[in-house]
């Protein structure tokens, strides 16, 4: 208490911010070097390399699969040829789900297949019954207990475009939760509208839950064309749909986080963390969802390197992040003890359209190092917007540790169209975009490393982590 | 010849066209109520409820399939619910093709699946093989013969966005001819990239045939994207592929041509006929190929009826146009002897976008009635482009048996994003540009049955028939 009095005292005087004794610097020389950078990187094409590499040779990359092996064997090769100073690999162990087969179909008079996919972690079984539709989740929330039993819930939700992606609350809500409700009230299968917000057929994959003690049933996505023609259908009368998943649990897999390094030239041991996720959903390629995270953040230590960065820049492509951010879990709790040594962290994870915001947890104790580095991103079309951003996935998981993190925020409008599809492919990133992207986090990686100072990484109490 | 000489003679002394005391005339109440009849339609909606009708409670409609039946029943009922005057069906019988599964997968070192779909008419059959590119079809027939032996042809010609759709030539005849090709090379297998102009996963299907005498070997298409897939591939290495099609003939099945028609007011005998297909493929729900051409003319005899029309407006619901123009050669077939009878014919086979251009196998004939309709199709902004149309799809055969013919061309820009592929569905049609069609078939075929005078229906002799 005393000490804050006395630092407010003093920073009043000053004129200064809070903590201003504790100042992060960035000199003059890491600025204009992070200003060149920013030019070189938009002419570079590694990042694109990488993208084009991983979702072309590897493809479709599902936790547990047979390509995630290869992926694994991808990201070790191809750190060692961006000349990593380090290259090595963490176990990550979870339980592995497999999709062998999927099928919908309307019954009866107007009697035609549905375009659909099976949510992660869903059991298989073949169910058929009546179709009951629900405009959104409170409706099927607020059906009697019981009042589906032999029918199949189906939830209409349309999800609603936005820039930074936050309509993703209620289709990805709908997705996490539907099905445990849909239990509740007796269905034997649970449909939803995809989460997404394309006008097309490929219907949108992605994680679901069941809420403990109940029992599981079958829960499928549908295109968001056939939702919209299984509403019509709904609309015109009683409606049968047959629904057979084949798809589940199946022991334990064991994959790896891989790590590379470019060593730091003065302060080996403190660490700009930066990452993506290497697994994706197996209906895709994986390629804005993660590809583009994983070459965005190898491309920024390969074109840091020759810098030789006062600090290491650490880049992690994570295991398995869609079925629960296991890779970030397992790195957390190997790394718990290391938690001022890693000075600040920033995940990729949303896309590969241009990056339009900056954020960090640092905004408010920092904010020279943050108007320094908002400067620099500026160029870019990047804008300064404390309290819009977070830190993303794994990120997730280390802030709640106490890490320091920043977020370089993609413009998210178009990102759902895609989002778990089978549309998820390479075309569908920019070269241009991406190498804007890259810019953004030479930028920040580099500054962040050069900086003399801290952003406030510091271990939480136990029970502040647990918030 | 005398006739000729003499007539040419009058010709040149009024100082009118060719055969000018022929001309068609239409007189000006006739026109007056063209342009009453074009603005209502514009503001009518039965065309869309007819497409959404047939998409929705039918769904997909491929020839000989379990739904081929309900169409034709589907389209009974809609001409009776219409107001059709009288309505009848006409057997057509052809071979059923039956698709069941289909898959492809790259083998090796970046194993992962192919999109793709069986080409209509493919035999069924699994293969493997090492995949070898040929960029066009030209590159294919300069392969020696034999060189293919134990390979899997790989035709990867990306088909051009045109408004008249003219690279259909190109990419069709590659889905027509390129297996045929494969096999005189040796190959055991045939891909080619699909003949549209998308970005997307959706392949797509449409017919083939193999050359008599050849032994069939399995054929499909991959989407663009997986082609472009495949090709990033064969260009980094040897690639093996698996080709796994469940699919085939399956004897024989009769279907139906549906028939409505508005009888003739004055001249009850005489016939403008008017068509689309009932079927479709069996990957999409058959909207823009070709619910819309249906809806169309369907609407279009509807928004006749209270108008009394002199001539009989016949609309007929073609069976199985996809596979062989089957439901038109029937048709021509049952009604080759009243060709005279057949005023004119128009068919819409090409989608729902606006109609741009009008042409007609009169233009010469019967310039006066002819740039009569142009002037009252004018306002939905419709060229008069003679030499720019032909007859569509079913309205070739009638063309070839002599009756005159008029094309109504949509704007096909779009169309070969979505032909014959999954996304061929309800949402692609906008409604406004739908009435838009309606209201130029309203007018052209209200003006054809008011015409005093024919536009130069004839049976032609056997031997030019044949060419």
């Amino acid at each position: 208490m005393r000490r804050t009095v006395l630092l407010l005292a003093l920073a009043v005087a000053l004129g200064g911010p809070l903590h201003a004794q504790h100042a992060t610097r960035i000199g003059d020389a890491a600025v204009a070097t992070a200003n060149q950078l920013r030019e070189q990187a938009l002419k570079d094409d590694t990042g694109w390399k990488v993208v084009e590499s991983l979702t072309t040779e590897v493809g479709p990359r599902l936790a547990g699969s047979e390509a995630d092996a290869r992926a694994v064997a991808w990201a070790v090769a191809k750190f060692k040829e961006l000349g990593y100073d380090k290259v090595w690999t963490e176990p990550v162990t979870f339980p592995k789900w497999v999709r062998r087969s999927e099928h919908g179909e309307v019954l009866g008079r107007s009697a035609q297949n549905l375009v659909l996919t099976a949510l992660g972690g869903s059991v298989g079984g073949t169910v058929e019954g009546e179709v009951v539709r629900f405009p959104d989740l409170a409706a099927l929330q607020a059906a009697p207990d019981g009042s589906l039993k032999g029918k199949i819930a189906f939830v209409d939700y349309q999800m609603q475009r936005k820039q930074d992606g936050s309509d993703y609350r209620n289709g990805g809500g709908i997705r996490w939760g539907g099905p445990s409700v849909a239990i509740q009230k007796g269905a034997s299968g649970f449909l939803m509208r995809s989460a997404g917000t394309d006008t097309t057929r490929s219907a949108h994959t992605g994680n679901t839950r069941y809420a403990e003690g109940l029992k599981p049933i079958p829960a499928a996505a549908l295109s968001t064309i056939d939702a919209a023609q299984l509403a019509r259908l709904v609309a015109i009368g009683p409606t049968r749909v047959r629904l057979a998943l084949d798809c589940g649990f199946d022991g334990e897999y064991t994959s790896q986080n891989v790590i590379g390094e470019i060593t730091g030239n003065a302060r080996p041991d403190e660490i700009v963390l930066l990452g993506g996720h290497l697994d994706s959903w197996d209906l895709g390629t994986g390629a804005i969802d993660d590809g583009a995270g994983v070459a965005i953040t190898m491309a920024t230590g390969a074109l840091l390197k020759p810098m030789k960065p006062r600090r290491s820049i650490r880049v992690v492509a994570f295991s398995n992040e869609e079925q629960g951010l296991f890779g970030g879990r397992a790195y957390a709790e190997k790394h718990a003890g290391e938690v001022a040594r890693h000075v600040i962290v920033s995940e990729s994870d949303f896309g590969a359209d241009r990056i339009y915001q900056f954020d960090s947890s640092a905004a408010k104790l920092q904010p020279q190092a943050m108007a320094q580095m908002s400067s620099a991103l500026a160029p870019l079309g990047i804008k300064w917007m404390p309290g819009a951003g977070g830190p993303e996935s794994e990120m997730e998981v280390m802030a709640g540790l106490g890490m320091a993190w920043a977020s370089l925020g993609h413009d998210g409008t178009k990102y759902f169209d895609l989002h778990h599809t089978n549309e998820d492919t390479l075309d569908k990133i920019d070269p241009q975009q991406l190498a804007q992207n890259v810019a953004a986090y030479v930028v920040f990686s580099w500054l962040a490393s050069q900086a003399d100072g801290d952003f406030g990484s510091a271990p939480k109490p136990p029970e502040a982590a647990a918030h």
